[in-house]
C-alpha cells in the first residue's frame, strides 16, 4: 500500500477509536455535572477537529513491523500519543499566545470567550486557567489509556517509560525554545538539540511504544529511535522552510517564526553566512512585532542569497538519507509494509509543501 | 510512637529522599544546559522549602500497616505523591493568582522576577509559561518515579492507576472550584463533592498506593479509601474554619476565601440559616476584592450567630468519628502502629489550629 493509503486508512481507524474513547469520557463526566460534561466535550472537539495522526499511525506501523499484525488493542493504545501531543498543543498555545489551532479558536480561547458571556471581568485569566487544566487532563488521559492497555504488564511498564520520557524531553524542549531567543546568538547545535527535544521526542517515542508493545527487541527499538530522530530533524527543517517560503493557506502565517524571534536553521545559517550589513538587517527583523510583507521579503532575500536556504534543504535531504539507512539497520528487520511506510514517510517529510 | 513522632521521623526520611532525588535530576539537567540546570534547581527549592509531607507519610504508613515494614523502596516510591501535590500547587497558584507559597514567591512568580531582570517586557507571561511547564514537569517526575519503583510490575501498574485517578479527580475538583462561584448558590453537596475531588482524592490515593505496593487486598484498599475521604472532608472543614477564625501568622491571609468568593461550608450554611438581612449582607461580601477588617468581622458574626460555625464543627467531629469507624473495618486489619497513626491523624485534622 502507498504511504497515502496507509495514512488515510489508519488515521481513519485512529479517529474512530478517538471518537469512541471520548464519547465514554464525556458520558462519565455527566455524573459530576454539566460543566464537566461541557469541559470533556470541548476537549473532544479540540482533539477531533483535525490533525494528520502521524504519531499514532507511526506507533501502529512500528507494532505491525515487529509483530506482523494490526489489532484493535494497538489502535486503542496508539491514542495515548495523540492525547499527549494535543496536551502539549494546548499548553504551547498558551505559551505562544496563539489564538487559532487547526482553523478554530484554541482551547484557552474557547473558554475565554465562554467566560466573557457569563461574567465580563477576568475572562483572559479564566481562559488561561482552563487551558492549563485542559492540557493537564489530556496528558493524564493518555497516561491512563496506556496504563490500562491489555498487554503484558512488563511491556506496558516499558511503554510507560517511553511515554514519560517523551513528555520530559518535550517540556525540556519547550524551555529551550523559550530561552533561545534570550541568547545573543544560537548555533546549529542548539537548534538541533531543541528539535530533537521538541519535535523528535514524541515521534521517536511513538515508534518506540509501538515496537515495545509488539515485544520488539532493544536493538530494534534503538535503531528505530535513531531513524525517528533523523527524520524528525528533516521534518522540522522543512517546516522552517515552508514557514517562510510556503503558501499562507496551508499553515501558520508566513513569517510568524521571524516575528516570534525564533532561531530557525535558516536564520542561524544566514546570520553565519550573509554579508555584515545583511546580518544586521536580519537581526533587526528578528522578534519585530510589526513585521511587514516587505520585511518578510527582505528576510527571504537575505536567507536565499546567503546560501542558508540551500544549506538547509541539502541538510534535510542528507538527514532523510541517514534516517533511511538506520531503517536498514533494524535487526531483526521489520516487515516489508512497515519498512516501506517509514522510508516513504521520511521522503515525504522533505518533499511536502504543507 | 506518637503521631508527632511518626510524622517527624518519616517526614525527615521523605525530605532526605527528596533531596537525593532532586540532586540527581539537577545534575542530569546540566547536560542540556545552564537554563535547565537552573530550572530543575528551582523545582527542587520549591518542593523542599516546606510542607508537612502528610501524603508521602500516609503512603508509607499504609504500606507499613499491610506489610509490617518500612523499607527504602517505599520511602523512595512515596515521593511520587509529594511531586504530584507540588505540581498541582504550582498550577493552582497560577489559577488563583497567588504570589506566595510557604513564605516565598510561588514558582511562576520566581520566573517572572527572573525574566524582568533579563528583559523588561512580557515578564508576567514568561513567568506564567514557566509555571505551566513547572507543574507539568513535577507531575511527570512523580509518574516516572512510580513507574520505576522496584516492585512487582502488576503492583506498579495498579499503583499507577491510583496515581492517574488522583490527578483526574484533582483536575475535576479544580474545575468545580472555578465553576462554583459562577452559580447563584451552592449546596453542601456541591461543597462535599468539590472537597472529595480537590482535597480527598490525593490523600485517598496516597494511602491506596501504599497499601497496593504492600500487596494489600482490594477490601483493605477500599476501606482505607473510605477512611481517607471522610478524614479529608473533616480536614477541609477545619481548614475553612481556620481560614476565617484562625490566626493570621499560620496560613493564608484571614478572609481570603471570602475575598475569592469561595463557597466554604461556613458560607453555604450561613446563607441557608441566617436571617434574610444577614444573608444579603454576607452575599454582598462574597467576592468583594476590597474586603476590610470590619467586613471580615461582620462575616464572622453572621456565620457564628446563624449557627453555621457550630454546624461545621459538629459535622467535622462526626466525619472523624465515621472515619475512625472505617479504620476498624479494614480486613485483614492493619498493624497496630498504622491503626494508631491513622486514628490520631484524623483526630489531629479537627483539633489543629494551623
Amino acid at each position: 500500500m502507498t504511504l497515502e493509503g496507509v495514512l488515510s486508512e489508519l488515521s481513519e481507524r485512529v479517529n474512530s477509536a478517538l471518537n469512541g474513547y471520548f464519547d465514554a469520557k464525556v458520558e462519565e463526566a455527566r455524573r459530576i455535572g454539566v460543566n464537566h460534561h461541557e469541559y470533556y466535550s470541548r476537549l473532544k472537539e479540540f482533539v477531533l477537529r483535525g490533525g494528520k495522526r502521524l504519531r499514532p499511525v507511526s506507533l501502529i506501523m512500528a507494532y505491525n513491523g515487529v509483530k506482523g499484525v494490526i489489532d484493535d488493542d494497538v489502535v486503542k493504545a496508539s491514542l495515548c500519543v495523540e492525547l499527549l501531543h494535543n496536551s502539549s498543543l494546548i499548553h504551547d498555545d498558551i505559551i505562544d499566545r496563539d489564538e487559532y489551532r487547526r482553523g478554530r479558536p484554541t482551547f484557552h480561547v474557547l473558554y475565554r470567550e465562554w467566560y466573557r458571556q457569563v461574567k465580563a471581568e477576568a475572562a483572559e485569566h479564566f481562559g488561561l486557567s482552563m487551558g492549563v487544566l485542559g492540557g493537564d487532563s489530556l496528558f493524564n488521559m493518555g497516561f491512563e489509556l496506556l496504563n490500562n492497555a491489555p498487554f503484558h504488564p512488563s511491556l506496558v511498564l516499558r511503554s510507560l517509560s517511553h511515554y514519560v520520557e517523551a513528555y520530559r524531553r518535550l517540556i525540556d524542549g519547550m524551555i529551550l525554545d523559550m530561552m533561545l531567543p534570550l541568547l545573543p546568538s544560537a548555533s546549529e547545535e542548539d537548534y538541533l538539540l531543541m528539535v530533537s527535544l521538541k519535535t523528535g521526542a514524541l515521534f521517536e517515542k511513538s515508534i518506540a511504544i509501538g515496537a515495545t508493545l509488539a515485544g520488539g527487541s532493544e536493538q530494534q527499538v534503538s535503531a528505530l529511535s535513531e531513524y525517528a530522530q533523523l527524520a524528525a530533524q528533516a521534518f522540522q527543517i522543512r517546516d522552517d522552510v515552508i514557514g517562510l517560503f510556503g503558501k499562507e493557506e496551508v499553515g501558520k502565517p508566513i513569517g510568524s517564526d521571524l516575528r516570534e524571534g525564533k532561531r530557525t536553521i535558516l536564520v542561524i545559517k544566514a546570520l553565519e553566512k550573509a554579508p555584515l550589513d545583511d546580518r544586521a538587517k536580519l537581526q533587526g527583523l528578528l522578534g519585530k512585532r510589526s513585521l511587514t510583507i516587505q520585511d518578510v521579503e527582505e528576510a527571504k532575500r537575505i536567507i536565499t542569497s546567503s546560501g542558508a536556504l540551500n544549506y538547509a534543504q541539502a541538510k534535510a535531504r542528507e538527514l532523510v538519507k541517514a534516517a533511511k539507512q538506520k531503517l536498514k539497520e533494524v535487526k531483526p528487520p521489520l516487515n516489508e509494509d512497515a519498512v516501506a511506510f517509514f522510508a516513504e514517510l521520511a521522503d515525504f517529510f522533505v518533499k511536502r509543501s504543507y
